[in-house]
């Protein structure tokens, strides 16, 4: 037999947590790592393999080099590429991770470039920003098996939402029901008309609660949209909360779990765009990566907010195209 | 510092299963075992000892002895009393978990009455059969808190709802929300209403899949019945789901998760019934027990269901205070 | 991506256990069972399908069927047969697991034969009794490739081993360094030579407490066999200390660890022996089952015991090749 | 009841993973966050509790703020102050943690100052560097009660002797028993007489392997020492295993599991020593700290090893005593 292997490209501030709770889940026997700086790579996968002497830690094979590593990876988590970081100087300002769309677009397709060489079995899940942009890269112009690259897209903002309604009532995130669609970023929305707790929608819900201003749409969506900049202004950069999102998804698909997550991919007749924009919805997620898209029908609201969150990503989309990594092919 | 301690009363099928759950947790540092017969509580207290000599598993310290050990105890689990057994003669038969009605009323009694004399501190899940009747007589007769006893209920049966409804379309059954109402029994009913796939309600969901035939909440109810009944006359009883639904219940007391179950508590107001009847219904819980009932909007054919229940529990009830048990107190 | 794949042969007592402590790994995500009694496998399968709905669970496709299930696993414990019982007429006896000799071995040839027919890739993990006999056929007579068939063996003596010196000084068990060799069975014996805490040998560390007794290895090896008989005449059979053993070696496999477990293999050179005899000894255990066997250095009374354990399992042997199973083959 | 709590003090590099690692325990169910910098302590608290909304993920309550979240703390890990960071223009080089003295005597006096405002009952667990320093600081300035004090220690040396050797054989370093006492920094040294595989001495294992060279007790201790400086000047810190050992150590106490476990503790008899120097040595662990030092005999190379780390502890309090920091109290 042949233990599970995960590969994680790109580890800095993001990266180096998705190998640390990958370390944890003893799921994957094999861990590689790849990284620009192969020093980091290096030290992190033997960081890591130090504490696998530790009590009740399993004894999983970290290793660092190059993209051979991909040759035989079940499951590739790319967190290549920098991210948007706190600007010391606006300190309340809120860069959108757009800024990054032509450097990042270079690296994503030089890391799709690396993988292929090498594997067009493995699921790849990508993490790096803007990621509807880089995930529409990733899986349209590398010939990859459809379905199996996707991007941990809005898991986060999700869970970032759930949190909020959460805190609003003091209960347990997971026992709120609900996602964020659209871009990963500004132009996220709340699937309000969805959103539940314990299966009851919010509006009801909400009213069982007098001491608790009931919110809409509009300011629940800023507010989950505010709380990761109040993790980026205040510690400098965001990287549990994805982390953790992305080895979620990866467990779903090493087990074939067949969760619906939230995820970034490529529409194919939904919402009537086919092959156009990639962005975040229900997926049905297994071995193969997203099996099936399951689109929620949406109220006008979120039809607006959707349709705006398109154009966005376009808009970025555009850019990446024309961008000067996009010369440089 | 105290680390958390767990007991457990009656280690048969069902809390031999609990045991083996609860030292999996790596959350009760210290767990009691309790059982009418010594010897199996020190033989399932022994047996689990070994096994922390294992890589891997946590040093819990397991003792067997009296109801002394509940004096400390954070949380009590008690499966205590006879289970339904699959009758060898009758094999397809469906026998009623109120058959245990007047013997388990007794062992309820006796077991709050010893549990008493320790402590009216400990949150205690109750798994004994029939639930409902249970968890009235242990709530009400005895002047323990209110909101810390309470019930597995439902639990396992919305869990068996979840799983029916992730089987038709091949999913994971945690992407299901969803659960069962009323007896812990053959009148539990699914909140069909309620129920919903990422947020999407049943109906709606189950028109995106052409290829699988939707049902309407008579039948899912039925096959949510029944499916416990094939795992009884299978192997002859049913453990695994039912201590798991236990296990999680405790681990959501110690860790204060507030997280929102189906449990089965008695009514304070809710549906019009006020202290006289005990059911399963959403309720938030946390460290000190039920923290809230959360009492979601029924339809009609769901309220119909609710009251016919309601009437069947009743019934129950009112075996347990005429039984031969009560008598001998 | 193929997610890996457990099959469980035989649920009694044993097997369900088994099941049970692999669907909380997170690590195999299929679980095959398969049992004599296609009801009782159904039912656990279901049972435990069940609890998947549960939150924190993970979602393993759990199924019952025939041995065709083998055909794509990866680890396959078998815990088949009959296992030896509390005799209610004699609760202070201590059987002999050699009782089961003749039966077993014709269990143990059935289902080589049937795993057999579907694959030669699966490492396969041994829990029947006697298990050394047992192992002995299943890794000799039907040529499956060498070091892919092991038995959990002394595993579980030796946890009894570290718990029993643990117990003496309070201090947990996996703090403890120690095995049983030989026979897993009323011949196991301690290697105290090389039993430690945190390298401090036996007899020293047990010189720092001048409130416990020191034992001798006779004392130690004889306290490790009765504990076992404890469990049984206290609860009617062991089965959670056994079962986690063999989980703990399939996590070992299915990560490839590289652990030094104590396991049952066929000699290959070791003490004078080759190919002769089937016993426990430190092993070296990865994906392809037994790497390597290391056999430490006895002393003189371990010697003895060694050698008087291999004449006791060579007499089981020679009773399971004259048996009536082998007759029908 | 009252869940668990664990308070981290100081979340760079360090402690932000001791709070990543802990929230997946499942033990403590309340998380305080404490830094310096109050952003980025609520960055933290604020980022791990969006990953709380995710599938399999414990509902923690993380919260960040003063040391009052200390008054209801039953553990609290401290890594305070700056650590040894890579100097990019000397990139071979091992910066000695002592260059740290003067500043983190002041941080950790600081730091003591203000948990003692609020109890005297958690256990307290050092990671700050030089460790021995601070945790005799920390241990004997303040009236804390023995023992409820101690430091990682050799924890995370002697986990990287274990991988070291494990390496040289491709093993579990789970599967070596052994540790480095004495300093944790420069001149710690490795007890290559308890050193063992599978209970066999590592010179008796060693000699099993003609392939690999067999290392001398220097060799051994030195490449430990190196791998240290390998990650941090390879990522420009270490983390990963530090934290797992601290984290390891809460939940020994948390759990109340009394393993033995390499820590830094003041020596009250050992070796000649009382009360004048802290340094690693094997200790039992629980719910109160430190139960009991188990010190192993040492040889003549350990012994002049042992006095000549002392010698340099003793050299780094003295420092710590006259220096700025000092003299501010």
């Amino acid at each position: 037999m042949k233990p599970l292997k995960l590969v994680v490209v790109g580890v800095g501030h993001v990266g180096s947590y998705v190998l640390a709770d990958a370390m944890k889940l003893g799921l994957f026997g094999k861990i590689g790592v790849i990284d620009l700086d192969k020093g980091v790579a290096h030290g992190e996968a033997l960081d890591q393999s130090h504490a696998t002497a530790l009590t009740y830690m399993n004894n999983i094979e970290v290793t660092s080099g190059g993209y051979e590593q991909c040759k035989d990876a079940d499951v590739i988590i790319c967190a290549a590429g920098p991210s948007i970081l706190k600007d010391p100087d606006h300190p309340e300002a809120m860069p959108d991770r757009t800024l990054l769309t032509t450097h990042n677009a270079g690296v994503i397709r030089e890391v799709m470039a690396e993988i292929t060489k090498y594997t067009k079995n493995a699921v790849i899940i990508f993490i790096t920003n803007p990621l509807d942009t880089m995930v529409y890269i990733a899986e349209n112009e590398f010939g990859y098996p459809s379905g199996k690259i996707f991007g941990t897209g809005t898991m986060l903002d999700s869970a970032r939402l759930r949190k909020t309604v959460a805190n609003l009532y003091n209960i347990d995130p997971k026992s709120v029901t609900g996602y964020m669609m659209g871009e990963h970023g500004m132009t996220a929305f709340p699937v309000l008309s969805k959103l539940n707790v314990a299966g009851i929608v919010y509006k009801e819900f909400a009213s069982y609660y007098n001491d608790v201003e009931q919110l809409n749409a509009e300011e629940i969506g800023k507010e989950v949209v505010k709380t990761a900049y109040d993790v980026l202004n205040a510690k400098g950069w965001t990287n549990a909360g994805v982390a953790q999102a992305a080895v979620t998804m990866a467990k779903c698909v090493a087990l074939d779990e067949r969760s619906v997550y939230p995820a970034c991919t490529t529409l194919r007749g939904e919402y009537g765009h086919d092959g156009d924009v990639a962005l975040s919805m229900p997926c049905l997620i297994g071995k193969d990566g997203i099996i099936r898209r399951i689109a929620p029908k949406l109220d006008d609201w979120e039809t607006r907010k959707l349709n705006g969150s398109i154009d966005y990503i376009k808009s970025t989309m555009k850019e990446a195209k024309t961008g000067p990594e996009f010369l440089k092919k």
